[in-house]
């Protein structure tokens, strides 16, 4: 656009648009290529890393606020499954050709919303050129209490297994974007749909409960089947799912009501960032009370078992043939 | 190829390339999306992250051993510019359309070979689809004692101004890599300047010497003169140069003597990946001293001033011409 300044340089960008993101103690104005992190006594530093790139993980014609959101908050919710405390993160971003100052006034007035909803400041990264696609990779850091490792690989048999929130309407909302009818739903229910594909919410107000009475833990990003199996290998065990408690939302019932065949989508397709937990059986209970007395949902959807793998079985306990499927990064 | 397997999931590769180069106590086999890092007491945690894009900051023909150790060493040298002790990484690894597993194999043969010299263990990251250009992005973390920042913006008048090694090899390899003539280069000169470019060489030798005398440091990864112009601008200092200094490799020496304009790919050019000190004038001696008896090879190419901005000079203070530029990542 022909008002637009022509456009700044790497320095021109981090002073104008990055350094006000940017953390004061640890990252000096992003004067420098590095930060500095004190790790509070007592604390270990939780470290995870997801990229996202234009036109896979996200669409290049989304809002620019909402890819900036989104490539934070996957990145919360894998600190939310360790039940940690958001520290900050690092930015690496890669530009396409044709970028322009009105997007990336949009990109970081995103990151900021989100920075001050999680208080989870900038701490550095980098600003290259990618030629053909938008690609973001977000270092997240967070703390947790020295000891605290809610690991896959902590599942065991006999351990119940939940998950927070509604599974399926990220990936149901992704249909929406798609641009395909839903049978049955009104405009509000894709509305909520596709809001839940393009803006996750990372569960970090399940940190306290997690924290207590959590074994194993992991948010579920590519699927609850597939992460389901991905738990279960790392854990050498076998986890059973019943079907029909898996908790829904009433925009995902109605949509599966007209069209039943979408339960592969709800229980195979990506995006819906809920925790998935193993909770030891002594500690059903009073886990179960804990979460209803804080108003934090969750829903016992199954059971660890001696074996490898997953089952999905009925309420009747008839094996179903749902065959894991999960959102495939290449 | 078709005698190569059919090409593996992301599981698969996590499980077969990855899990042997990862970190045994951070990172648990990568079962998990996360690492736990465990910061030893009295030190702080120093992070970084460089992006590398195929045909930007590599070629994609490079030796694909070549290219993941370029991508460790870049960060490993910001590290060394800090003083900091290595202490690991994530990788988040775009493949793109057509990567095939001989290639992914010598890339990670590049990576456990300097795992192996730097003592630098993989704690994570993310593999995705990069679909037309690999795309490399490392962060690095460091570990220093408390209190060591050796920031850019701590440059202040009077302080003498040193780098490592020499300058503009680099530059001048990626002429070679490019094939133009260097003249009056014979072959093992040009292979040298090529190998210069391909494989920095972390300078974490000087770990110690530059705890104990730098006050601000660097590490030039994009050119001499552009570097130091922001290590100027963080510092709110000016400065200056004198060009005949800077100290050159025997066949950086060659290639000027035959072609004086090859003077600014040697100030300006980027992949030095040597150090930019700073030290306070009463250590000066014993800095030398130091650096002599541990053969650490460092020049005093200059002087911080009252100003702004840098000076290039010759050594009768003439004031030269050159301009500062600076590798554009954009």
């Amino acid at each position: 656009m022909s008002d637009l300044p022509e456009r700044r340089n790497e320095s021109e960008l981090i002073a104008h648009y990055f350094a006000p993101l940017s953390d004061a103690v640890a990252a000096f104005g992003l004067s420098d290529d590095t930060a500095f992190l004190s790790i509070p006594d007592k604390h270990d530093l939780v470290t995870t890393k997801d990229m996202l790139v234009a036109d896979i993980h996200f669409f290049a014609s989304d809002p620019p606020e909402k890819i900036a959101q989104k490539a934070l908050r996957v990145n919360l919710s894998d600190l939310a499954a360790k039940g940690a405390m958001p520290f900050g993160y690092l930015l690496g971003l890669g530009l396409p050709k044709g970028w322009d100052e009105e997007w990336l006034a949009r990109f970081c007035s995103g990151l900021k919303t989100d920075q001050n909803a999680f208080q989870f400041p900038l701490f550095g990264g980098d600003t290259v050129k990618s030629p053909e696609r938008l690609t973001l990779s977000v270092t997240a850091f967070g703390l947790v209490p020295k000891g605290q490792k809610l690991l896959r690989k902590n599942a065991e048999p006999a351990q119940a297994l939940y998950v927070t929130g509604t599974i399926g309407d990220g990936a149901l909302g992704l249909q929406v974007a798609l641009g395909k009818k839903l049978v049955g739903l009104d405009h509000k229910s894709n509305a909520f749909l596709h809001d839940r594909y393009l803006l996750p919410q990372p569960r970090l107000g399940y940190k306290d409960v997690i924290a207590r009475y959590a074994v194993a833990s992991m948010d579920i990003s590519d699927g609850l089947l597939g992460d389901a199996a991905k738990m279960a290998r790392a854990a050498g065990v076998n986890i059973e799912l019943v079907q029909e408690n898996v908790p829904l939302s009433e925009a995902a019932r109605k949509a599966l009501q007209a069209d039943p065949s979408l339960w592969s989508t709800v229980l195979g397709g990506g995006d819906d960032y809920e925790l998935l937990l193993t909770i030891a059986p002594e500690n059903v209970s009073a886990f179960e009370k804990h979460c209803h007395e804080s108003r934090l949902p969750v829903c016992n959807i199954g059971t660890v078992k001696e074996g490898e793998g997953i089952s999905l079985i009925s309420e009747k306990g008839e094996r179903l043939d749902q065959e894991p499927t999960s959102f495939e990064h290449f």
